[in-house]
């Protein structure tokens, strides 16, 4: 059985992320999507809203799992006896810094490979950082991410103003 | 009567801002320069001296205004009845960021279009923030900026000492 | 009135081109699509061909024609008193060159001004070369160019099996 | 049972595909590497010779085979009932024909997930057309391919003095 | 004698910062590692523990000196009576910053040529903060930065736990 | 005594050529211009023509001297008992394929440094093949090149009406 597992801070979860989600649940026995808790500054969700989240919208799909994992990704990826990392690669920024973690995580376990998928072409330029940037300033996000992150969305925004 | 809107945080306004704005003012009827107050970060100068600066520096152009607005760039841009944003195109680290926001403006407004347009060569790589490193550090910004924003650069890197 | 140029070899013409187009037609007042006989390379449509696909695909916009130059941009800018040249901006690799270009433009006619637009992100790694190739294979090119050139595309690939 | 293609031209087969290979074959139960045709362009070695080299660099690996295709990859794809195409990404100028071909395939055939792998960092600048540039000017690329490419390169080079 | 200087925050030096420092060192007859105290964030280590780190690191390579300097780098070179200054440049990120650094110092001092050298390729991908960020997660840096690095940065990371 | 070569096919050296030869020579103690014969497409000026342009280009900058070279670089750059290889790197385009071929040089010479210049920002755009396109289209190329490939480059032009 081969696992893959789906790293990220999910903060919160797009439409994107999904895409690559349901993208890599073909290629693997499993996907685990392993939300970080490393993220030095403050997140904007929290680690159980952006768990639950995720849960929410991958319900219903079977090879699917979401946990949560601190510290090395390469440590959590041998726990998990897992076969490959799965990133979403989306435009030339992503690039470089993607390049470079793969090669830090092989450093850090020789098995640890990392595949690219290309979401589709509608999210090539949505991020969790412009979700949360037009939520907090009253724009739309309607199917850019998932209906119940649109409402945390919506009522964090009115929270803040 | 076409009308563009030049937005960004023009936190000081550069030479290359003024160069984009006399391109844009012979391609569009009214040029509305339009200063953002949503920066999240505490900007540098404040709203009422990045405006003054502006309309000192444009004084005599007899298309161009300059305004500020709070909130989404769309909404901004509908009460306005514009027909596009412009926006510089110096390299290519700002081309993705670029075209992230150009996608999303055009998804909240669906009429709202993105012109980018060239400075000269002489600001391809000039930004505000490069202007307010080099001037607090004692460095030496003739050409590159307004020269009230000159005087105003060195008094505060003094003040800031 | 402000007239603009749009140049390209329109090998054949794509429905990325035509997105282009139609929003430069609401931005000026009458949009020249101009198409260059300049190639050095023997193009795969003749000039009288890449004529006929864009009037027929444009006909109805009621501010755009379509014309042939040779010779330099600026020459061809100057005869028909333009105001800016409109270049579609797709992706980084277009990037540099358009750049090149605009800014060598801009020496041989120190008003012309080259506007980036933006297509809709469904053309955006879209080309003339990508389209002749797919179909040269037997692949299907429906919804990436107008129907004329779709047949004109499928009708050739069997004339050179 | 999940196979992947990965498609190209090899021309020749180097140490960078071979990595890629192996990385791969980790990643699916079956890897055929599927040697191109479709050259427009005289390729620098025949089918035959393409087919000869990866066939002994490959010789043990017994969950890789390696065969040829015209016409379009996704027919290729469709007929193995393949389920991912591997490409390996090298560099920035990989990355933009990469995505061009990845979504045109994935158009073609909906099922087409191209999958990115990176290589050794060792092979991040090497290429097939480098390697034999390199060698017709008698210079060394011992490590850059396999042993029986840097023979025939070099039988090559002074063939064509 | 021509000097070159070799400016940054060195927060921690790497190998990839001494891969350069060594490929300067054959070109210059002397070369000064600059480490600036203008960080306007707080560094990580303080300015006595970079120089030491590097001081140490580069023992015994005998036209190579260890500098610090605070406000502009042009008065520094200009103070030095320096022929260049000294950059790696790693990857495309690097690229446009340096580009625009490398122009703003021109400016700042006529005679200040910056001159890049490409590191080895094991580095391409290294940076301090990676290294940093792998230490505080208990990852191994051996290999990617001097031993006395490794030891205080695997210090740091128990202390901040 | 450190020799630097700074090779190229020169076809024809443009001012931003020039530009790079004169930072070369303040930081080297002598500039070697090698104008390399290994262009496999025909150039569009003969090697004698492109030597000559150099020297009439290059005549009184005592330390610069101009020579031809077939064959490898490094083997050149062995001859010479030279330092450093020159490159001017201008824009992005040019990054990954001059470090490809300074990787795959230090390769065949491990003594064999690349050192890359930035020429003026007023050059950033240039290149031998868009003067000569440029020129061939009736355009102005005055500024670019020195007078000498002027007056060939519009000679030529009349010729292949």
């Amino acid at each position: 059985m081969r696992i893959a597992i789906y790293p990220g801070s999910f903060d919160p979860v797009t439409n994107g992320h999904l895409d690559i989600v349901k993208r890599g649940s073909h290629l693997f026995d499993r996907v685990i999507v392993a939300v970080s808790e490393n993220t030095q500054k403050k997140p904007y969700f929290s680690l159980p809203e952006r768990l639950d989240f995720l849960r929410q919208a991958l319900r219903g799909q079977k090879n699917v799992s979401v946990e949560h994992f601190s510290g090395l990704l390469a440590d959590f990826f041998r726990l998990k006896k897992a076969s490959a990392v799965i990133r979403g690669l989306r435009a030339i920024s992503d690039f470089e810094y993607e390049f470079q973690m793969a090669l830090m995580n092989r450093r850090q376990a020789g098995t640890l490979e990392t595949v690219f998928l290309m979401p589709d072409e509608r999210y090539t330029y949505l991020s969790s950082s412009l979700a949360r940037e037009v939520s907090r300033l009253g724009g739309n996000v309607h199917g850019l991410v998932p209906s119940i992150v649109e409402k945390a969305l919506k009522k964090r925004a009115l929270t803040t103003l």
